[in-house]
């Protein structure tokens, strides 16, 4: 895989701004491997994202960025630039259910997910042994009634230590407090066990047996203060029928959750997610 | 297509009713066709589809009927006994847009969907000709907000003028008032523009574009007093991106739309559902 | 909708073509509204193509062309400019299956497929009515094993008088004669009912039925002189089982088939596919 | 989980069996869990499997056996009788590539795959490391151009050693012995990674970019000694476009691979797969 910058940015629309970003690449030669726009008309705001090949430009990230400031204020940007060298760092936090956990693991390990996983935190001990033995550290911070306080005071502390841009919630089942939450938006991704809005909360399954749907699903979001109401990344489906209990959908459940977990995590590794207020544009 | 009858019923669970009813169907020789059944563990209770060749049975669908009773008291059934001779008859409600009525008439017309149709009802005229073309009355009956119980007393009498088992609201855009619902439990079939239970009542498109989904979905039901709560018989989805605004939802969607509605449709004619509390087992 | 104009290029890829390109488009102050591009890797190749607001722009679509054509020269460039108020023509032709056909004309009638349709051939008059009702011109062009040259000889008049820029073989049975394949490269369109390269040529349910295959398909592709071989537009599959004859293969596929043709002509029609050797870029 | 025992049998179809064999059942007093028949038109074939409570029996599973047999020989069964208790044995076979073999076993590992799994083996030695961590042995048999002989022996002698019922090829990319495949017929499952009959053989997702196919897919069969032609047990797909160059393929591949996979030995673990000429019966 080549070394690439990723410029990935979002202005309300007017004429010309392709034309001027990708002058700006052109004029110092920059090879454009992937790129994509999108022009939302209902809200009057553009979206680009330009894989530009490193080499190919005379300057280091840190000039890219310095030379590129000026047109990104004329243009009123928000923006960012990537660099594949940089990778990102991911934490994953779990609590007993393996199948994300392992899913991501296993597609780090063979080089599809490429970042850096500093640690795994749980609230369960369960999962130490499969982290570990793909050489990763294992911090176990148990959670109950009487200790939330510490234990999310431990879990923050531990992001900040490993210096996390990105956290993973492959099911790990407790709610994290506002603070965090509010602390690094759009860096926090959940699997919620079904296709929302249906079925916000607890036990998601048995919500989806009761009201007897034929089809159960999964959200990949970035997680807000407000529980399962943030930025949606990916979602899909399994179809079922009436000869499945509760339990035959969470096993069927298991293979959507990882599945569109992992496609959201990709998506975000790849800078190719841009949130604009609470939806996302998705560059694939 | 062979002449068959089909044998429906629910009880519940024991020991033997396999047994007591495929014994009294060999016992007449009666060759069965397709056969499904399902034990549901939850509610302790067992459902059972039979088609068996009329001609391999020596007697009538009424003497099928009489001599059948004393096992299905004594196994406390619900059932019912059809047969493809005598053909379900269907009344469809529509408004405006022609979709799903395009697409049920097509399917009539070439012979996939076995039924009568006696007459179809609208609040506008716009697919007056559509229908006629087809051989079958309209019916126009307005409504607007000073004439609804004129309008659906209008509609309950061709409903009744027409000997209809079954009404099939394709996209027909109004609220049936509840006595109407209550008089014909599991016999109107409704297709809801978005996978319930989400985004129940108006606008779910508009609903779905605020909310940011990835999929769109459609959800085939039958129609209780309660909106848009009645048991689902089918649903499926649409990939959709941050690329399609709420038009681009509104076109894609009816492809799910008619799709969803023609297969609950025929499962119902085929006698394939069977509602329990406010959920159904279709034997497919 | 508003008028825009589409431009739709591929070319050598090299530095700079997009920004050429949109600085050509913002020089003349053109807004627009949709953008795609795409460098193919494999074979260097680029494909771009741009819906730009016509009266956002000086000029008409020929002064467009005109000025434009130094940049394509110099790109070495092949490309074509299109006007939405210049409306395709398309024929439609078919035989006695009625499924793709009502749904083509349901589309277009409701204002989803927007083209003109000057007429309809047929080697069967069954679907007379059902075109007729649309106020399309309905041809019969018999054929049988002794009057192919003729039957294809008045095929290809009634395209002609017609000046189609499409044609839509939508369930039309019969293999197209080389020459005809031949004058009309990229503009015949067809759905095969498999999922092509599985099950060329005839009776392809049949086919997949002995093979046992759990899912069946459809293929929309471009007609060349070699047998279902042209370039693939679009493709989708259904679920089957071992309860599935082959005649509910035809039935679940008739489904598939019109879905997959739809979106095939609709993406036809909006300039979105771009034929490279025997593949295609299709721009969603 | 409750212990039942497993009655799968096919037979000439005739009146009756169903009858004849709940009737039996329920002479004993057995609780049927879940019962599945298939009548095939076609062949004129009848198929049965149902889930008996095993301690609602008054037997063990050799005097059921016995019980059984003469109804059996009667209807000119095949059949066969299973015990949940009494586990599955499968090997697995892999090379270099993880995704399947890390997929399978964390599957086992959480109880979703219910087997035993007495060894892995390998022509590689990369994924070692894994499958020690799982604590299941591990066999490194390596194999070149010079000694298929001794490496089909080996893998021969392993398989008999760790009496395994079932093999599983979970990406062993080579060509077994047809010695192998017959002395194990409907015992050996292999995931190909294309829709079969599409891209038989080497490289499918090269095979597939060069056609250029709208959806890449997989198939899970058993193996006979006709290349990539046994009995197709799933099939499923995987949307792409003309951005994905052949190692999106692989990589977007991979999740079909494995889903497919882990679906087909699902089905034939629990008995639910019946193999009649070269097609599957799975009652799923």
């Amino acid at each position: 895989m080549q070394r690439v910058y990723r410029l990935v940015m979002s202005c309300p629309d007017s004429v010309g701004i392709v034309a001027k970003v990708s002058n700006f690449i052109a004029q110092y030669n920059g090879t454009i491997t992937e790129a994509n726009h999108h022009a939302d008309a209902s809200s009057g705001w553009f979206f680009m994202r330009n894989e530009i090949l490193a080499n190919s430009l005379p300057f280091s990230k840190e000039t890219f960025a310095e030379v590129f400031a000026p047109i990104a204020q004329d243009l009123n940007m928000q923006w960012r630039l990537t660099d594949t060298d940089e990778k990102h760092r991911l934490v994953l936090m779990c609590s007993k259910d393996s199948h994300c956990l392992a899913d991501i693991l296993n597609r780090w390990h063979s080089g599809d997910l490429v970042c850096d996983i500093p640690c795994v935190i749980s609230n369960h001990n369960d999962l130490r042994g499969l982290v570990e033995w793909h050489g990763i550290k294992f911090h176990h911070v148990p959670v109950d009634k009487t200790n939330k306080q510490e234990h999310f005071d431990e879990v923050q502390r531990l992001i900040e230590e490993s210096e996390a841009d990105t956290v993973v919630l492959a099911r790990y089942m407790q709610i994290l407090p506002e603070a965090i939450c509010k602390k690094m938006p759009g860096q926090i991704i959940n699997i919620h066990h079904s296709f929302l809005p249906s079925f916000v909360g607890a036990k998601p399954y048995h919500q989806a047996f009761e009201r007897g749907v034929k089809l159960i699903g999964a959200t990949c979001h970035y997680v807000t203060h407000e529980l399962d109401a943030g930025p949606i990344i990916d979602q899909d489906v399994a179809r079922i029928s009436h000869r499945h209990e509760v339990e035959d959908m969470v096993r069927l459940g298991k293979d959507v959750e990882k599945t569109v977990l992992a496609r959201g995590i990709r998506s975000h590794l790849e800078d190719r997610v841009i949130v604009h207020g609470n939806k996302t544009v998705v560059f694939e």
